[in-house]
């Protein structure tokens, strides 16, 4: 049927990238490279291993990587320099996580030599998009097995009979019914979407949260902490020094401690209809308004909102799947060349689910005090200088206002 | 010294427009129209009357308006269905309140014949630009008399012992060296600059806030409200409908109480420099959050990526005084088109100091639960179709790739 | 094999259209309805109703309409209020013709009860993008057949022999090998692609070009020509008042008999590839710098700004099939606003390939002598007021330069 | 009166400049240091420095500097890059000549240890703040001197007197009344505005044109160019590989000849009026079209839309003077990132005012023949993906249809 003859499979070890490894298996026969990443989703993945290892894929052909410090440092602060959102809400969480598997994936493949991989993404959603995008940019030849656009085990039932079927073993979660969310997470985020989540005008459960406890439940006390910058990324909590993985954990427990970083909303998929996500993005949710405050003393004012012009397409591009289109590279030049000023502290407060930012300094500051004061200010800005300012500006106007516009 | 007859001058009451106000008839021994606003400021507005009458001011020629539905209703509400904000934080709450003051300004220059408007604001500051732009635009051949960029009593001492030469009442807090900030309020906010917080790296004394309970000092119960949207606009909280300066009114009630709607950030002026400011907008930061939510089902995607990216701009527009602009107007043209189908509610959970939306629903939501359900879709969607969307859209990347780029 | 009941065709009457038709009523025993517009592409439209009798189409299920009207005067007209030029150079001549096709095809399946159209454009090119994406937004249950991306008759060999076998006239040129290029005509443009085209470093043969003679045949003396507009659009030329068809005739006669128009590029396709297309737009070429010429004295600075800002995404959409879509209706909006006061006239001269602006003028032209003057201006505008204008617009860069940026 | 001790002068040895510095002496009472620069204008500069002798500047502080390389290099040929056009039309000649003189002024500044620069331009246009915008940008504490904007010599009699007066020599043009037009020169262009083109509704006057020759005038028969780029820049023409400003020379002989790059607009100016302009730019007209045909067959289709959506942009800082400004170097490091391969070359028909790419190739090419030809392809694209790219990009609209938008 096939004329794959090695394929690269990102492999969680859950169910249902288990049950796409047979299936890669049977229908395709051709060999099979597992690909497991530690994102810092905190589950341990040795197991997948032993699972991998009891298909007979080689152990040569198990790859298991920590890419916790790639990830943060290649993919989310460069991300963060641009203070990006999606749709005004949305970090990208999942988003920024799928090209670096992408790139792992195809080189992996290089390494062993595999014509295809393979990957667990529905049909529905963007993941696909955004693995199959990165993967086709850096590997063009490949070839993609997307089972679930495939196959016909579309429904749960059907999925689990063939896990039965061929030995895979199923928890107890899944007999009973399955996850009332699929979720996804890393050292960013962590999300939900689907089935209970299906009625955008139901609120989510509060046993559905995971790395945040509720505001509610944070402490009663709030919580500073100082966060320094270099060059546009965090490089510092309260005067510690941390590599970029450490730090975003560092600030993921700040932030779940205290109720902050849940964001409940609707939003567009690429693949074109809306779909509800439910997302906790702690030490991102922190980051983002640090970001801010740093650049908002820093970095020239046309230069910012030239930034803000450009993040909401930036933001698309991530999200829709095209961190390696050369269009993102481009960007992300301007971007990372704005950052070079981008350095100081920040102060941010952190109380019962929300961030504040209270105080920030920079050596790199264009705050100038002497001409920012209401007070005397020793002739620093003449203020006659104004009114020739606003007469230029308003003479198109006048101009117009004349001809009875 | 002046061919100035007329002038119309934006009189609080205060102690520095009524030195303005003496300033003006001394100076350009002409005839002075007040105009006082009630724009929700909070503050009795029939002593100004009392002050005017005293400097001479014909009755007929003092103006005080109730112009808040007007505000609300034509500035404010308008702003929000661009999901507006300036530099990623600020709801421009002084900065929109400025075109419906110069517009009342030359209104009523042309039904007293006034050639002249006066304001008191600064020549340092954004407002000067926002009231004299609008009034350019309106009356082109209008003459402004800004005083700050004219008079030589650029520190307060010499305001002082001005005010006082001319019997100009000086209340204690001015004698005690006045206030420890410059303020601003209106209905959609309150503003602090200035003088104790010329030092961005010094967090706010919590007495300055005024509008909102600290989080800390907010309800130990969270609170949900349901906000109703008819064409992009909010028309009812919890099942009441409400007049727009009534609604907002009501909003800024219940994000106060829940400490909701402090900000704290250095801002980049229109005229050149930083400037650090505070502002409590409680009413207006749950507005953004909740017409983020209606539309989130009721807007076609690209729709909502063309007004996020086109907001930077407009945001800009209205901070920098151009909202009687013919861009800025333009810009509206389109907003509002966009926001017919926006309808439905919102229900948002405050608990100290966070709003977050929960739920939310419409009967012109676009939000396909059929189409968007990770279960079985009756074949609603075609999953296969997702291969060749991917295809075509990586082929431009495949190509490059078998270049070598 | 289907359950298409009932399909309109976007029949042209010629060889392929033709094959088309019988292979659907072959090959989805369904009953066809045929729709033939003339957009002014200049050919005898009457034998295909002849040819769609002998296909055995029911009288009434044959649809020849003249749409060159509504085609100048809803879509061409439009799209030039925009000065919209795709890729700095393509008038979009195809582009805009789709979806007005889109449109009639829609109405006509209402109208007959249809529930499926079909259309001869091939897998490759962006026209099945415009007429599809046009159909499903105007009746989003439709069916869409689209035989070059179904069939096996792929090759022009098949094709022959299946016009053959079916009893379908071959014309001597598709016997000889077809034509040299495919062409696609309507009044606003034609265009060439493909075969003798397919190679972007061999200049086009001058035998190709169909509506413009060669500058160096053109008229050995310029010609003057006065275009008069109304909000935005042409009306009159020379003083003679014309309907917009037969103006945009006008304007293509006077522009194909100067050698005006023609246009050799290599462009992006939607669908990923880039591709060598030949175009004359003779009247569109003079129309497009009229247009401008009128603008230029009418518009407001910022206004003209944001519409150039504007136009590549507005041309990428219309250029991508989006014509239908909400946020092109979005952006109409705005640029319809903008043309209230684009009135007056533009002379422009013609000449052996090239059209210049030489003069213009308008009741509401902007152009204020009283300013612009390098003579005396007798205090219009007063020269100091740029002291202030440029201090203050370079007050960030300054304060920047301290800090030794 | 004054407390500048050194000022440099952008010193051009005629009339207006030669008074300026007499003024300068004589108002000032300072030191005078001239910079007379050659941006390829054609006129001879040695008089400059008699003049300047004559006036009593020492030699030391004369500048006459041959600064056409780095203009073209590191000005001309970066905007170009972008694709720069302002206002649809205008190449900006002028604009980006302003800036070199800006840094050199600074430089000399430095180096001669002046405190103060002074230039010639009216406080009417858009140079004044190009001028000064560099030089405050690039040293903040610099004073600047516009006599424009100071003196009372605004008249042409009085400028005229004032000469007589300080034995500065007039020559015949200057008696008779002085020239038509102000006129401005460099290597890219020659500018025309003012008297007697104040008027728009007048068609320019034939003689007025000194680059090209009218197009009526130029040569019978067409003339094929190729022009060689490396890195987005032209370098080398026919095959000979040619310095920046020899290469632009060599163009504006061939432009020139065939009478190509007049441009008669009226355009929008910084200051707030609109101004009817004349310019020929033979050479620029010809680069421009061939660099977006390099960039056809090379740019990848998002970067080049992207570059589109940005150049309005980037045209308005350069004809705003904001050349030095942080936000054009962003963009600058945006654009010079996507020229690398951006290599090849173009063919270019010149003929009687018109310029037309008519063939172009690249090693570096992304047009793909295999895939782009309408014959068979053997299987580079599959059609059938086309329906589902479509299907997906219809989603939206199609749910949105169904709820009868």
């Amino acid at each position: 049927m096939s004329d794959v003859k090695k394929v690269v499979l990102a492999y969680s070890g859950g169910l249902d990238t288990s049950v796409i490894l047979k299936w890669l298996q049977d229908t395709y026969q051709c060999e099979v490279v597992t690909f497991t990443a530690d994102l810092g989703q905190g589950e341990e993945l040795e197991p997948a291993r032993q699972k991998a290892l009891k298909f007979g894929i080689k152990p040569e052909h198990i790859y298991i990587d920590d890419v916790r410090e790639e990830f943060v440092r290649d993919f989310v602060f460069p991300m963060f320099r641009a203070n990006t959102i999606y749709e005004g809400e949305y970090l990208l969480g999942t988003s920024i996580a799928r090209p670096l598997i992408a790139k792992r994936l195809i080189e992996i493949a290089r390494e062993t030599g595999a014509d295809a991989i393979s990957h667990g993404a529905t049909g529905k959603g963007n993941d696909q998009v955004r693995f199959e995008l990165g993967a086709y940019a850096l590997m063009p030849e490949v070839k993609i097995i997307a089972p679930w656009r495939e196959w016909d085990l579309l429904s749960r039932e059907k999925l689990l009979a063939y896990a039965e079927a061929n030995d895979i073993p199923v928890d107890m979660k899944h007999k009973n019914g399955g996850a009332p969310y699929s979720m996804d997470a890393n050292l960013l985020h962590i999300s939900f979407e689907g089935r209970h989540l299906e009625d955008p005008k139901a609120e989510a459960e509060e046993s559905m949260w995971r790395w945040t406890v509720s505001p509610e439940a944070a402490p009663d006390a709030a919580e500073y902490v100082d966060i320094e910058f270099a060059n546009g990324d965090p490089v510092a909590i309260n005067g510690v020094a941390l590599k970029p993985h450490d730090l975003l954990a560092k600030l993921n427990e700040l932030g779940g401690k205290h109720g902050i970083g849940r964001l409940d909303l609707v939003e567009n998929r690429y693949v074109g209809m809306k779909s509800r996500g439910c997302y906790e993005t702690p030490g991102g949710t922190i980051l983002l308004k640090a970001h801010r405050g740093i650049e908002s003393i820093t970095l020239d004012r046309e230069v910012a909102h030239l930034k803000d012009s450009l993040m909401p397409r930036y933001a698309e591009l991530i999200y829709n799947g095209y961190w390696w289109s050369p269009e993102r590279r481009a960007l992300q030049v301007l971007i990372d060349h704005t950052q070079s000023y981008v350095n100081g502290w920040v102060r941010v407060k952190l109380y019962k689910g929300s961030v504040a930012v209270v105080a920030r300094d920079s050596k790199d500051t264009l705050f100038d005090q002497t001409i920012a004061t209401f007070d005397d200010d020793g002739g620093a800005y003449n203020q006659a200088d104004a009114g020739g300012f606003i007469k230029l500006n308003a003479l198109r106007m006048r101009i117009a206002g004349k001809k009875g516009r």
